[in-house]
């Protein structure tokens, strides 16, 4: 007999770090768990009160070790580029069987680092929302509600604690998926970091004109939807444009090969290439934000495995080069030792078969179980 | 004894292209003053077809030159790249009393072709409203409702034909200001022209970074808010960038040194500056969009004058140059024929005055009627 293993929130959960996203998470989590006992840390005193006072957190800790302490989930939750040290710094001090997770805009350092101070049980995390305000006092339960979560499984991670962070994830409403650390940091370099390094030289460069500076009341809409997020804090910028600094770089290439494109055919007066240019720009932006197609219905993989490491790594992979997102997915252990079971749910018959005829081919035995049966275990 | 000039929406109003601006136009208008007889021409027999069966318009004439018969004013809503031949063709055809207005979104060389036809009676006009959507069904008669109207009077324009077309901007609800047409061109490329090539070009560089595609739906809220401008209509750009070639490759040029310094700093790892100039770039976005202070009470400020070509461009240059924003604006003709008298009001007694001692110093003979008093004559 199985029995399926606890993925529920555990009871005491560490957050280091009592900013918009630490503080939103801790307000999120407490509307979906009430068992939850938060305990905070944050080496500002006075936002750490203040979020005591607020409610955000049960219990404030005078240190980043104290708050962990017999804690079952760890959450990093401080600016992006100090999580490794983070890391480092509380390898001993997490309770060995916890999960420790992070919420940082970069994750190839991250990780690294984690996996080198709690090895598989770290698992790393990005939640793709935000504000351009910032601080406790923005914190927002709802902040997370139908956003993507990015989690960075490695070869390393154990199933175990990344289906217990994936659980944490979906409880807070938002919407789980997992890509490799790089192809992350690439890909978030293009979608966030380089627009805002954008938007902050679009403002410079309208303010710079050297007209009077009234003259800029005059920007419409288009402009100040380009630039809201160059209101953004400077500090939390330098930490994440250091935390990825070289595809920051590569994108900023990108950006910069592309408008000299633009500027060339301008010039030239090629007009059929710039509206070609456009074009294809205003279809890929239409496209980014349409409404995707109905999953189809949802239908349950089950994999016999043993809890080994590199295993989920491989799974999101062969899903993720298939386009089937995984709605759900779970580890069903053996109480009698060895043998477990991995389940996961794939919106649509269609490709629920695809994927499993591609892990098939990667040597795993996959059972498809039919739409509505969730489990024979 | 003297009568107001009649400064109210000439009877029969001709609009020339019922795309998204020229349509919004003609049901504002209708909503203004329901005396005005609107008709309407577009080389598209279609959208004229359909602007006259939605009530957009009163009458579809079969010509541009048809269109303009009997009007006693003219707007030029056709693609800005359409409007100086579209003068040139109508320099005959257009009544001599009429005034002539257009809304393209580049000036320098649409001015130049309207006064070439129209001498005096040209005003060049461009609403800072849009919208990425386009065409007739777009048409929205808010759409120009708290926008600012800019003006491009020059030493040319006739005072009457300027209080005629900054009425009617007026009763639109929307705020005028008078700007030189280089002045505009120069600064409608940095806040929109260069912003909207930007956006197209951070879409193009997300979407050709070789990952899957569907990865872009991670996108969070400032990409999507970054980019949305890249949705706009390709036809539509490529008319206004052609219009403000120069100013937008000069627009360019400055973005594209700005991205330069940033991945300058980045690379070299100058984090002290990156935050500087990102910190510099946030305080300006604040201050762009920040209330602007209460105006103050307004006060009239009058100038006996002839009805004489320059005056409007150099007093609405003194103006801009004191950041006095002129709220209204009247020419009072004197009916026994030479001295007339131009009236305008002024947010704040102590830019009124600065600006009367300015025209003073420029000659002008400048009264300050106290505030609520309107008119002396």
């Amino acid at each position: 007999m199985n029995a399926p293993t606890e993925i529920s929130v555990p009871g005491r959960v560490a957050v280091l770090g009592m900013g918009l996203i630490g503080g939103s998470f801790a307000l999120a989590l407490s509307a979906a768990d009430a068992e939850a006992t938060i305990v905070g840390h944050d080496p500002d005193a006075e936002g750490l009160a203040a979020a005591l006072e607020r409610g955000v957190i049960h219990e404030a800790a005078g240190s980043a070790e104290a708050a962990v302490a017999g804690a079952g989930l760890v959450v990093l939750a401080m600016p992006v580029d100090l999580i490794p040290a983070a890391c480092r710094a509380l390898a001993g001090h997490v309770h060995p069987n916890a999960a420790v997770t992070d919420v940082g805009s970069a994750k190839l350092d991250v990780v690294t680092a984690g996996e080198e101070a709690f090895g598989g049980r770290f698992v790393g995390g990005h939640p793709m929302a935000g504000s351009e305000r910032h601080g406790i006092d923005a914190a927002d339960p709802e902040l997370f509600g139908g956003a993507w979560w990015i989690l960075t499984p490695t070869e390393q991670t154990s199933s175990d604690a990344y289906a217990r962070v994936r659980a944490l994830v979906g409880s807070l409403k938002a919407l789980p998926v997992a890509l490799d650390p790089s192809v992350h940091d690439a890909l978030i370099a293009r979608l966030s970091h380089v627009p805002q390094l954008a938007a902050s030289a679009l403002v410079s460069t309208a303010a710079a004109g050297g007209d009077r500076e009234e003259l800029l009341g005059l920007a419409a809409g288009g402009f100040r939807d380009v630039t809201r997020i160059a209101a953004s804090s400077p500090e939390l910028w330098v930490a994440i444009l250091r935390s990825n600094r070289s595809a920051v770089l590569e994108g900023l290439g990108g950006l910069r090969d592309s408008l000299a494109d633009l500027e060339e055919m301008i010039a030239a007066e090629r007009w059929d290439d710039v509206r070609e240019y456009l074009a294809a720009a205003r279809t890929a932006r239409l496209e980014l934000f349409a409404r995707p197609d109905p999953p189809g219905e949802p239908v349950t993989l089950a994999i016999p495995v043993q809890d080994r490491p590199g295993l989920l790594a491989e799974v999101t992979t062969a899903a993720g080069r298939l386009g089937a997102n995984i709605e759900d997915l779970r580890i069903i252990h053996s109480t009698e030792g060895g043998q477990g079971r991995l389940e996961m749910v794939i919106a649509g018959a269609e490709r629920a078969a695809a994927l499993a005829e591609e892990l098939r081919g990667l040597g795993y035995r996959v059972e498809e179980l039919p739409p509505g049966v969730e489990s024979y275990g």
